[in-house]
């Protein structure tokens, strides 16, 4: 085993997700936006995906998370020391959304908390930052939680980005651990140039009351193929420099845990990085993209079917608005 | 000097600050509200703040900072490998804030970066997150920026908070140092039964296009009277649980660098915490409220008077909607 001297001390004690009640069926959109039978699962590779009603609290799926993983694991609200919020789209404006789900949750009051946002691989860069926290000693056990409704800003108009979003969350609750897992390496790199190929535009100070805003400012608006284009000419010497950074070759990984950007998204990756099927941990087909939920619900879905502990190095690795790149080799 | 063991090493490298072009006298609302000449004045304690047109772009500010602290310390952009957002309020509901700031900066393209947010403490989280990263000797150049348009979101229906907040940002530039700088202690307490006492509401999954949405949900919201009475109520028990935590006195903190809430908000900090004036850094009367740009602002204005570098003790702290309490102490 390689770089254990370099290891920043990181465990994932317990993990779990959250699903709203309600299956889309990719046969349900082809009645509703009026394509014929099969169309919908043909072009988005997906047989169903979950959507939240509207009268859904925002916080719902997130501490829904949290609390299946504590209940699962038997661990005490009461012993989580930090909340980190780590989603793409917040719940509201102001205050920020770990203080609404501390609310809605079963955790201490006074407990601290704070958002991190890196759009779709913001649960990356959370690791990341709770693997600093941890080892600075003034946190013991952190709940990193991603919670997204991605339904809520569905451009229904827009056939791309309409088939392909789930909701949902997970939540991981991480710890220092004895030093014998951790982060091996972590790379995040953003090409902004990319910035508005991906985006919500209202929501802050650039489309408001005062500036002004439009329907289409409150919904997604993608640009499919310049986003394909540009992520494909930078991912594989993105993936070659973290590689090196680590001593690694692709082959050492032992399961690697992508966003679920899209159906093509994935068979791109899959072939460019030369990662064995395998190896290559997929939940799109009955998640669609969960936003930043999908990173760590494919990693919850790789601790369950024994893809992560008991292995030599796990590789989370996403695109996501931005545009970022970001990867993260764990020590499990 | 105590602690010195304990330290988390953290050094402030550059500090820079920025404000938009026009100001805004009190007497200036005055009219603009329909009072008597010097009523804004006399209830707001600021003779005039800073607020940016509505045509100016929403990255503007923080990039200004950003710029002015590179050139005046001659850093080169090159030098930042990690760019983190620290502010309330996003430019959008996606992609992430830091996104925006690196496409409209000189930064490299392909740097890393993320956005923190705990309202208006963010800074304070995004120091205690930079410490942690610089400990894992990942990142050796941190840039933290916040920036606020708070006047995009006044409801001037509203006299309390419609007077109270001005525009700004903050840069702030660390490293790890040699050691003998850093963070002494900090703490972060959420009490989310104050939650609805201060919010913007719109902007993410809670009101939207989809869910019903209004024109006051996307102004700032406050009921001063009760938000007021909850932080009086945690304010001294939370400091003294700092202080005790370092092993520190009140009157061993050589300068107090206070979140510029309002005018009786500093008032009351400073009599209940038994903070003498002359170690309090107090900038209220010409920036208004500026959210989470005002405890950066507020330090660099400590650093360029010299009640920063030299000092024994530097006390950062706030109240923040969520309500969160937060309180840093450095050795400079």
């Amino acid at each position: 085993m390689k770089n254990a001297n370099e290891l920043i001390p990181l465990k994932i004690i317990a993990s779990g997700i959250a699903l709203p009640e309600k299956k889309v069926y990719s046969s349900d959109l082809d009645l509703k936006l009026n394509k014929p039978n099969g169309f919908v699962e043909k072009h988005s590779g997906i047989e169903y995906r979950y959507h939240a009603d509207y009268e859904t609290p925002p916080t719902k799926l997130a501490t829904d998370a949290l609390h299946n993983t504590l209940e699962t694991h038997q661990i005490s609200p009461d012993s989580i020391d930090l909340l980190i919020s780590a989603s793409a789209v917040p719940i509201q404006a102001l205050p920020y959304s770990a203080a609404h789900i501390l609310k809605a949750s079963r955790l201490t009051a006074g407990t601290a908390c704070f958002d991190i946002n890196a759009s779709c691989v913001s649960f990356i860069s959370a690791l990341d930052v709770a693997g600093g926290l941890l080892a600075t000693r003034r946190y013991r056990r952190i709940a990193i939680v991603s919670a997204e409704m991605a339904s809520r800003g569905i451009d229904w108009s827009h056939q791309e980005s309409s088939l392909i979003f789930g909701d949902g969350a997970a939540c991981m609750i991480v710890e220092r651990g004895d030093g014998q897992s951790g982060i091996v390496t972590h790379k995040h790199e953003t090409y902004p140039e990319g910035l508005a190929l991906c985006e919500i535009r209202a929501g802050g100070t650039r489309k408001n009351l005062r500036t002004g805003m439009e329907e289409s400012d409150f919904l997604f608006q993608m640009q499919g193929k310049p986003l394909f284009k540009l992520t494909a000419s930078l991912i594989e010497a993105f993936n070659a420099r973290v590689l090196a950074s680590a001593n690694l070759k692709m082959s050492d990984i032992d399961t690697v845990i992508p966003h679920q950007a899209s159906h093509l998204g994935l068979k791109h990756i899959l072939k460019r990085l030369n990662i064995k099927n395998d190896r290559f941990v997929n939940i799109y087909r009955h998640r669609g993209n969960q936003v930043a939920a999908s990173i760590p619900s494919a990693l919850h879905e790789a601790i369950i079917t024994d893809r992560y502990y008991g292995r030599d190095y796990v590789m989370l690795l996403g695109t996501a608005a931005g545009l970022s790149l970001s990867e993260m080799i764990l020590r499990p």
